[in-house]
């Protein structure tokens, strides 16, 4: 390590530090904070925004950074670092300060209209914010690429490394395989039992807390807590908190949030040690880390293995379950139905809700679609893709926070994290044959042992495409993810 | 507000936010976070705290902070802020850099230190890191006040505005009043019946609940947790958060746990919104958060109306104390003997363990006591006040923690504290004649809504003299304090 890569690294640990600073501050307005505590709360937010922005955005900061590329060789780590580094500096400095506030003020404030909106299943009333909002992000994105395409630029802040060509292609090939594997699927109609009645809290708790142990989840290194959303803090691979919510009318819902966070935090809690404290130290991408959620939650959770071994618990849990067999569990969690609710969306029609929010950002851009059509637009391809029509704009294109927070180009990553996820697993399957039957006995320590060797523990030093050409030998590519859906749904 | 004020004040919302985040660090690590999360919270402590710095010690605070003392005339809030800036500005520009790093590294590894030595009660382990914590705090101490006494640049720290010579007459008045007082209660051996058997938790969080929320604490704007050392975290006026502690077989230490830190709680709830997010939106010194923690604690919860709302409700959590009455409760918490565990101590002989510390303090500073004959000091002197003698260093040189992590000049406060309660409780009393019967059914809302006009609503606009002037009409004085213990104890 030289001394100009030594400089820039005690800065880039001072800038994680604040980052996970500011990680705390979110997960406690998230999880602890009382009602009163909201504006001091903000406050300390911007604060700590502005002390990391100050410790990377500045003059001295690019100084240490071209000291840092100046010198010659270096390990792959020390060049990632350098990579992210150069990134994040441009992409701080090309953005104007003043559109950055304006950003975040619009940010805060739509996100208040939309919550309003959404209540009142009142599209109007959202769409001057909307509208606004993607006039900023538009302008953010002209900023951070100048000549390029602008839903790269959105897409990169999430999906570094990705252009929208590749994305597209991705989505394109997985639309065309699922849309009529859903449209034969939805004709037959559900076969798959319905479970009703009380299914106590505790007992929800016991279950969710004991799924996450059984996958390898360290409690000594993270939490589990119960939040309104669902959602995985990290801070530090020392520390990674996931949430949960409980139904009392719901059996599968806590258990499957537990799943799919404990498969963000088995990722983080995988870093490697010497990658921690710095920006390197955490999950690749969103779509890497959709890939390990999707795994655990979908390709593991919805197997027939794991309810062998969860069907005896949810007897015990829930006597009324007891007539049931893993046959019947393993149907019910699988259960497809075309529904209008995204998050709510059985694994099947899933990617179809994605895809849909991926055109119409794309079509919004390219002025091929108006703002004030966006409802119109919606409906009609919920109709084309799923079959059916959304009774109001609540449970229609007012449904996600995403473009109200000015998350746009966040979508994509979903899908094409499920199409990792399948490619990993037929990996680890080839590389760790017993992993199936370790699935039948409780965990799966072979998996989350590959999975930490070829993904976790390399935390960003790599992108998507990189980790995944690394752990598998071929490029992201969707044919995985469509044979298993074909299969399991083929013959479901 | 001109403009000069009104650029410094924004600098110094944004110091008092990223404060609110360093809290935050500290009660999550306190309360909420796993075991693997240590040495990444020190960095992100450490990296709050270095940016905290940045804002207030650079050579642009001092031009913001001349540009505003310029500007004249001021009202007393303007002039406090500026005072408060001056002095931490001053404060942190003298004490060299590396002075600071060398302190606050030595705290941390003289605590370790300590723990250890505690723990096997070896006093000649933790002597050398004693001896360089009083070393390098002496620097610290001639940095701060180059020409003064260097014990004022210690207890200026905690109470700024007072002088050693004050804190000196002030607990040599009380040492004078509480020696002979204790001595005769003592010798009269406790009359008091103590309480014995299960006491359950989950009642005793109930109690401690109903208790913080009769008290006047809002719960929609703080929280009340579990610590292993009980601590009131400040966040804003709008989170303020409290923690105790449970033991089974100890009925009364979680409830006065609760009732002093939500004392101290209900001061910074009270703090007046207009100085929310400001370095004066707090309690205004140590001695005078003390005074109110102490106030609620000892002077409403150990008094016999206190006990006649509290012991229909003991009956009911803990059936086994159903043939006690209120008047054997009154005696039990109020039941006085010789102990060595200051944070144990009754009412009436904590003043004694705390002067002791006081004492050795300066007697250390002073060159009349080498570290290294502490022990023989310290047994001394609890001969001398007490008339018991620990049966090792850990149950007495060792017991606290605040000379390890450099706390020195901090002891004084709390008894000081008490002092101020006692003057407080008078004149509320004489402004608010109701108060006594209002504890009788159940808080005492006169007696804060009293605190809040005369006391909190002020924050740190003045020093412990200043608020105590204004509110009593006097100077800071333990005579009422005296008063009190005289008259409790001496019918007790």
């Amino acid at each position: 390590m030289t001394p100009a890569y030594r400089a820039l690294l005690d800065r880039l640990r001072s800038f994680t530090a604040l980052n996970k600073a500011e990680g705390l501050l979110s997960w406690d307005h998230a999880v602890m904070m009382p009602p009163g505590g909201g504006s001091s709360r903000a406050e300390a937010c911007a604060a700590v925004g502005s002390a990391m922005h100050a410790l990377i955005a500045g003059e001295d900061f690019g100084r240490l950074l071209d000291a840092a590329e100046a010198d010659n060789p270096r390990g792959p780590v020390e060049a990632a670092m350098i990579r992210w580094s150069r990134r994040e500096f441009e992409r701080r400095r090309r953005v104007p300060p003043a559109l950055v506030e304006e950003l975040a003020r619009h940010a805060s404030l739509s996100h208040g209209i939309w919550v309003e909106a959404r209540a009142k299943s009142d599209f109007a009333a959202f769409r001057p914010a909307l509208e606004k909002m993607f006039e900023l992000k538009r302008r953010q994105a002209e900023a951070l690429a100048p000549s390029g395409d602008l839903y790269d630029a959105w897409l990169q802040e999430f999906e570094p490394g990705m252009t929208t060509g590749e994305a597209a292609g991705l989505l394109e090939a997985i639309r065309a395989g699922l849309a009529p594997l859903a449209k034969s699927v939805l004709a037959r109609g559900p076969k798959a039992p319905v479970l009703s009645g009380r299914f106590p809290i505790d007992a929800q708790k016991r279950l969710g807390e004991l799924a996450v142990r059984e996958m390898g989840f360290d409690l000594s290194r993270g939490r589990l807590d119960t939040a309104a959303h669902p959602f995985c803090c990290f801070l530090g691979r020392g520390d990674v908190r996931l949430t949960t919510r409980y139904f009392e009318d719901l059996p599968f819902s806590s258990l499957y949030s537990c799943l799919h966070e404990a498969g963000h935090g088995l990722y983080e809690q995988g870093v490697a040690p010497e990658l921690d404290g710095t920006p390197l130290g955490t999950g690749a991408t969103m779509a890497m880390h959709e890939s390990q959620s999707r795994l655990w939650e979908n390709v593991v959770g919805r197997s027939r293995g794991f309810w062998k071994r969860w069907t005896p618990r949810f007897h015990e849990a829930f006597p009324q379950t007891r007539a049931l067999g893993p046959e019947n569990f393993y149907r019910a969690v699988n259960r497809v139905s075309a529904s209008c609710i995204r998050v709510e969306a059985d694994e099947l029609t899933y990617g179809l809700h994605v895809i849909l929010r991926f055109e119409l950002e794309r079509d919004l851009l390219a002025g091929r679609l108006r703002a004030g059509d966006l409802p119109e637009a919606w409906n009609a391809k919920m109709k084309a893709h799923l079959g059916i029509v959304p009774p109001d704009d609540a449970r229609g294109v007012l449904q996600d926070v995403h473009w109200a927070e000015g998350l746009i180009g966040y979508f994509p990553t979903y899908v094409i994290g499920n199409a990792i996820s399948l490619q990993l697993w037929e990996a680890a399957l080839k590389a760790r044959p017993g992993i199936e039957a370790e699935i039948e006995d409780g965990g799966a320590p072979s998996l989350l042992s590959w999975l930490v060797e070829n993904v976790h523990s390399r935390g960003k030093t790599g992108t998507a495409q990189e980790i995944v050409a690394a752990a598998t030998g071929g490029p992201i590519d969707p044919a995985a993810y469509l044979r298993y859906m074909t299969q399991k749904y083929g013959e479901l």
